[in-house]
Formats: structure tokens, C-alpha cells, sequence
């Protein structure tokens, strides 16, 4: 059985209002140097086997059609067997 | 400029709600394989520099203190340079 975690975080160019708001939570708090904080959604899974490739593009296409928005979100896949 | 890479799971006892959820619209979709989903946080940051040893320190107190409920998550942190 094979693991799969997929890290999906906002594109560059979208703002990340959540994220803005931790860092400003953390200047308060003391931590002045944290810069460009960005939250992002961490997704872990068990796969029942087949090829590296094959389940690597079968949890691509789970980000796109379901796990991540590809509008606005990035998504990358690791592997694990 | 050092890079902090933070992923913060909910414990193994605690049941994740959200992580089923998407586990069974997944299986819905026909991805009969998936077992075991679960959903956690990810948060990247720019670090004014210092030793790798005093800023992952740095990152683990950030965790504890607001990023993360020790209660019931765990959390890893991952220190670029």
C-alpha cells in the first residue's frame, strides 16, 4: 500500500488574506522575523498499489477535479511506496 | 533568508471529520483506492536568518504558542537555508 500527500497552497499572484493575518498575529506576539507567511492545506492518503507514475497521475487528477481549485491553487505530489 | 515549512496534522486518535468527507466524495468519483485521508495545514515563511538549530526552536515555539493546538495536533517543521 502506497502513501500519497499533496501540498496545495495559492498561487504567487493571489492574495492570502489567512495568511497575512498569522503573520501580523506573530509580529504581535514578538517573532519580527517572519515575512511572506502563507497557509496552505496538507491532504495525506493511503492508495492501493500500482506503478509510481500510474498513482502519481491519479492523485494529479484527484487535485483537479476535486482536492485543489487549479484557478487559484498550486498542488504538488509526493509519492511513497 | 531562511524558509520555514510547517505541517500540522491532527493526532492519529482524533477523527477527522473533513478527511472522511472527502474520502467518500472521492470514492464517489470512482477512486475506490483511497483509504485513510486526512486533511492538515500547511504554512510556509521567510526567516531573518540565524542558526538552523535556533530558528527551527524558533518555528517549534510559534507552533505551540498560536500555529498549531498541541492538543490535538502534531506538527513538523522543516528549516531551508
Amino acid at each position: 500500500m502506497a502513501k500519497a500527500r499533496v501540498v496545495i497552497t495559492l498561487k504567487e499572484t493571489i492574495m492570502d488574506a489567512q495568511g497575512q493575518t498569522v503573520e501580523k498575529a506573530l509580529h504581535n506576539l514578538g517573532y519580527q522575523g517572519v515575512s511572506d507567511l502563507r497557509i496552505g492545506k496538507f491532504i495525506e492518503m493511503s492508495l492501493d498499489g500500482g506503478p509510481k507514475d500510474q498513482l502519481e497521475s491519479q492523485v494529479d487528477e484527484m487535485c483537479r477535479r476535486l482536492l485543489a481549485n487549479p484557478i487559484i491553487e498550486d498542488f504538488q505530489v509526493e509519492i511513497e511506496q
